[in-house]
């Protein structure tokens, strides 16, 4: 699994777990909602801008997110 | 200041923290020289793909240089 993949799940799954849907972090994250698709299902890679924006919306620290993404990044790659 | 530029200074004090030039950081990483230098002067901002390639050869984890940008955003839009 490439760092995009494990980041469009992770991603996915921290917005659902704020009641968003993909239009509502697009519009909040000055974003399209074409463009946090194409995050999610891994077809594209966030700048580190596109990371903070997102995650002001989701109300996360962006460390904590790409925390997240490294740890399944380091399990998939040691199995 | 813009989160590309608080990147760029972050990433060249553990570049120079590691003893490696932009060549060195560049030719470890799979990624142009120029492009190293564009990243250090905030006129690029890196997918994470690129965050987690410059990482690995820093030998640092993608979450603690973004813990450090992210600090360092806090204490800019504070003052």
């Amino acid at each position: 699994m490439k760092i995009e993949d494990i980041f469009g799940t992770v991603l996915r799954r921290y917005r659902k777990l704020c009641n968003l849907s993909q239009e509502d972090l697009a519009l909040q994250s000055n974003l399209d909602r074409t463009y946090i698709s194409l995050l999610e299902t891994g077809k594209r890679s966030p700048t580190i801008n596109t990371l903070f924006a997102i995650c002001e919306t989701l109300n996360i620290k962006p460390s904590d997110l790409i925390k997240e993404v490294e740890n399944e990044y380091k399990k998939q790659n040691n199995s």
